[in-house]
């Protein structure tokens, strides 16, 4: 399935945070730069996510803010 | 200004598409590493944005999709 | 690929229609049942959508709203 | 009220998943086709959803995403 | 309409200034406090938008951010 | 550090409600007059919330819908 979000970004689940309702996944999609997705419980274990697995951080650009110091 | 948004991620604006309404910005991240945001136009003025210019893609956790193969 | 947006709804353009920035496209997910999504012209393009393509709605379950009368 | 939102599909609520936190709505907008929304557990209660009950599902066009095989 | 977006808050449209393909708005929800809005041009015309006139800024809880010096 | 986001209302803390995986805060913008957002617990706790303390709440005007009765 190709998606119209603008970033499909490759990574590698660094951790994983079950909560009560979401879980919380750091994606790191270069050595030291780490994605942090929230997404629902249920969507998590659907996907099978786990630690070491290769997943997307798909993001559409205009939810990609800019800021400057 | 220090934000909710938990993904604040430093790089260099590689490319800037400025259009009738929107400006397209492409921010690498890291080597090989791009994120496309689009933001307003009077926003990328405002703030300055130009090529090679240091800046943040600041995204909330909750608008980071994930997927899998 | 498969992603964790909860809402996946697979539907046919019915309508197209490209603007100077965006392309807004009307997709029939039931008889008489259409989801309007406007993204980007771009994006439009790269996915090849033209009216009477099969193609999904994808809606993250936290961008879905609920109103009563 | 009459919302900029270009998507308000009539449903009926076919499921309620009360959370901690969250409450997860399933709407079904025509025979089989079904659109989860989550929103607070305090939303929820305040517009008195209940599973029969007639309801909106309302969706920014820019928040509805497209996807192609 | 009741909707289950936390934030409806009711002001004067101060400024419009359509776009070709969004219209921006500014409301005035309190002296001297602005909030501005994107929303498609189309959108703003079947809403009959005008400088003057009553409307209300609907936003989710989920979609404001927080932030400190 | 100054954000694309074209709203950022400077307000007062005046209710804080902390749940197990989010935080509820309702910020004064203006006298009577207020918001609510959700972000999560650690976001929270990281930026120091408390009631009274001054914050801005950031919003993308994208994010902003518009209404009328």
């Amino acid at each position: 399935m190709k998606i119209s979000a603008r970033n499909t970004l490759k990574g590698t689940v660094k951790q994983l945070i079950p909560g009560a309702v979401n879980t919380e996944i750091v994606v790191e999609i270069a050595p030291g730069v780490e994605v942090t997705s929230i997404i629902t419980k249920a969507s998590a274990e659907s996907l099978g996510i786990a630690e070491g697995k290769e997943v997307y951080a798909v993001i559409k650009s205009s939810d990609v803010m800019v800021a400057v110091d």
